[in-house]
C-alpha cells in the first residue's frame, strides 16, 4: 500500500505512553499486511502551551493538515485548569475540531464479555449492549457567541446555540449511513418540547428519514434518553444527537461499559480523514507509571484503519488481538480484579502485538 | 391548625387518579394532627387545552397564586405532541414555573432498601445511595430568546441561554442551605470548560461557597457527573445544577432508584410556597385502568407538609406508612415482581392511610 501520513498528537498525561503502544502496534500491521505510515509528532494542549504558547500550535494544524489521519492521545490536566481560556488545553481541542471540520464524533459503547463484571449495571441488562454515539462536534452552544453583559439585574452571562439545516443534514445523515451497516436502528435525541434548534433538528431527521426506510428511527428527548439508556441499553444501536448532549450522553454511554479504558473514538469530516483517540482523558494522577491500559488508543487504530484507511483486515486482527489477550486473562491495573497481577502499558502492547 | 389552601391540579393521564390517592392521605393527616386544607381543582395541560383552548387557564394560575401549595398530577399525552407550541401541555408547564416564579426544583433519589433490586445497578453499588438534585427551573436556554433565521447555510434555529448572578446566588444559596441540612456535601455541576454560563455559575459558587464552611464543596463537569452517577451515586448528597443539565442529570439520577414512580418533587419560589409533583410522567398507556402506583403523589405531599408547611410529624407518618405497606411486601404493578399480586391505585392508597 502507498504510505500513509499519521500525524501524532500525544499530548498530556498518559497521552505519550498510550500513543506509544499504538504506534508499536501499527508498525507490526506494516509488517503483517504490508502497510506503509510515516509518523509526524507535533505539539498539542498542556505540552504546547508550555512549550509554545499555545494549546494549538499553527505547525501542529498544519501537520494535521497535510496528515491523512491524525492519532491522539489526551489533553489536559490541573495544572492548565485555571490558566485564562486560551491558555486552556481544551480551547486547543475545540479549535482542533473547528479548523479540520471534524463535525461528527464516533463513540462505540461495547461490553466486552470479559470485562462485563466491571460495570456497575447488573449483568443481564447489559446484555448484548453494543451501541454507538454520534455527536454533531463543530456546532450548538459549543460554538455559538458567548459573552458578558450587564442585564437590568445585574452582570449576566450568554451563550448561543445555533445549528443551521446544512450541519443537521450532514451529522444525521452519516448517522443514518452507520445504523444501515449495523442493526437498523436510529434514536434522534433533541429537546423538541423545548428547544427551537431541536424542533430544526427534528423536521430534518423526519424529511430525511424517507431516504432510508430500511433504518428503524425513534425520536428521544434528551431527559428520557439519559434514562433509558440505563433501563434498556441494549435496546440501542445508533444515536445521533448535537453537540451538549453528545458530550453528556456519550459519556453516560460509556461508563455503562464499566471500563473507560477501552473505549475508542473517531472524529470525522466531508471525507475519509480523520482524528482518532481513546476516551479515557489524561489521567495525570497515574502519568509517567507505565501503568495506563493503552487498549482504548489501540483500538483507535482499528477504528481509523476501518474508516480512514478501508483496512479491515489488519483492523480485525487488532480487534482480535486485544479480546484474545483480555480473554488470557490480562489485564492493566484499572480493569484488574486482582492488581496485583496487572500488566503495564507497554506489556499490554507488546502482549497485543504477539496475539497479532 | 388554620386551613392551607391546596391547589389541586390533576392534569392528564394517570395525573387525576394518582392525586385522588394524596388527597386521600392528606384528609387522612387531617384527623391524626388536626390539620386543615381546603382544596380547589383547576384545569391544566391538556385538559385545559382541550376544554378552554390554552395549558394554562389564567382561572387556574389565579387559583394556584391564592393558595399556600400546589399538588399537581402529571400533564400531557401523544393527543397533544403535534400541536402548537401554545398549545402544548410542557408549555403550561414551562409558563406556570416562570408565572409562580419557581427557581428552584428539589428531586430526591433515594433507594428505598426494599426496592433496590428494581434498579439496574447492582445493590453493592447503589447501597447507601440518598441524594437530592436541585435544580434552576426559570432560566437557561430554556427561558432565553428562540427563533428562527435565514443565515449565510440557509435556514438555522437559534436558543440562548442565560444567566444573570442573581439567578444563580439564589439557586446556589438554596443549596448549600439544604447541604447543611444533610451530609453536608455539594456538588456544583457545570460545562465551565466551555459555557460562558457555566464560568459565571462557578463565579458565583466560589464567592458563596465561604458562607458555608461547613460545606464540602465539588465542582464536577456535566459529562463527567453523567458518569460519577453511575460510578459513585452513593458518594452524592446535594447536586446543584443550571436548568437543562439539571433536567438531564435528574431524570437519570432517578432511574438509578429504578423505580420512578416512587419519587417526589418540589418546586419552589422564594416564601415557603411550593408545587409538588411526582417525577413520573403522565403515563397515557395506563391511564383509567387503576394500575399507577401513587406513592410518588403521595411522598410528595409528604414533601409538601416538610418544606411549605413544616408539618413534620405528619411527613413522617406518611412517609413511615408508604415504608411499612412496603416492607409488608405490598407492591403496584410497576414495582412488582409478581404482577398477579399487584395492587392497584386505590388499595395502594387506603393500605398507606391505614399504616398511618
Ligand atoms: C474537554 C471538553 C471541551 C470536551 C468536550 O466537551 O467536547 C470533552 O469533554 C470531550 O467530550 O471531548
Ligand atoms: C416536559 C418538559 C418541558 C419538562 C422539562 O424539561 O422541564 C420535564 O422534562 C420536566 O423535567 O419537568
Amino acid at each position: 500500500a502507498d504510505t500513509k501520513k499519521i500525524a501524532v498528537i500525544a499530548g498530556d498525561g498518559i497521552g505519550p505512553e498510550v500513543v506509544a503502544e499504538a504506534i508499536k502496534v501499527m508498525k507490526k500491521t506494516e509488517e503483517l499486511y504490508g502497510l506503509s505510515f510515516e509518523f509526524e509528532h507535533g505539539l498539542f494542549g498542556g505540552i504546547a502551551i508550555d512549550e509554545k504558547g499555545t494549546p494549538l500550535p499553527q505547525e501542529t494544524l498544519d501537520m494535521c493538515k497535510a496528515a491523512d489521519a491524525v492519532l491522539l492521545g489526551a489533553v489536559g490536566g490541573p495544572k492548565w485548569d485555571n490558566n485564562p481560556k486560551e491558555l486552556r488545553p481544551e480551547t486547543g481541542l475545540l479549535g482542533i475540531r473547528k479548523a479540520l471540520g471534524l463535525f461528527s464524533n464516533i463513540r462505540p459503547a461495547k461490553i466486552f464479555d470479559c470485562l462485563k463484571d466491571a460495570s456497575t449495571l447488573k449483568p443481564e441488562v447489559l446484555e448484548g449492549t453494543d451501541l454507538i454515539v454520534v455527536r454533531e462536534l463543530t456546532g450548538g452552544i459549543y460554538f455559538g457567541d458567548k459573552f458578558r453583559r450587564e442585564g437590568a439585574n445585574g452582570e449576566e452571562a450568554v451563550d448561543t446555540c445555533v445549528y443551521n439545516v446544512h450541519e443537521v443534514e450532514r451529522i444525521v445523515r452519516q448517522a443514518f449511513e452507520i445504523a444501515r451497516t449495523r442493526r437498523k436502528k436510529l434514536a434522534s435525541v433533541d429537546k423538541a418540547n423545548v428547544l427551537e434548534t431541536s424542533r430544526l433538528w427534528r423536521e430534518v431527521v423526519n424529511r430525511i428519514a424517507p431516504e432510508y426506510p430500511d433504518v428503524e428511527l425513534e425520536h428521544v428527548l434528551v431527559d428520557n434518553c439519559a434514562m433509558q439508556l440505563l433501563r434498556r441499553p441494549a435496546s440501542f444501536d445508533v444515536i445521533v444527537t448535537e453537540n451538549m448532549f453528545g458530550d453528556i450522553l456519550s459519556d453516560e454511554a460509556a461508563m455503562l461499559t464499566g471500563s473507560i479504558g477501552m473505549l475508542s473514538s473517531a472524529s470525522l469530516g466531508e471525507g475519509a480523514f480523520g482524528l482518532y483517540e481513546p476516551v479515557h482523558g489524561s489521567a495525570p494522577d497515574i502519568a509517567g507509571q507505565g501503568i495506563a491500559n493503552p487498549i482504548a488508543t489501540i483500538l483507535s487504530v482499528a477504528l481509523m484503519y476501518r474508516l480512514t484507511f478501508g483496512y479491515h483486515e489488519a483492523a480485525q486482527s487488532i480487534e482480535d488481538a486485544v479480546a484474545s489477550v483480555l480473554d488470557a486473562g490480562h489485564r492493566t491495573a484499572d480493569i484488574a480484579t486482582d492488581r496485583s497481577k496487572a500488566v503495564g502499558t507497554q506489556q499490554m502492547g507488546d502482549l497485543i502485538v504477539a496475539a497479532m
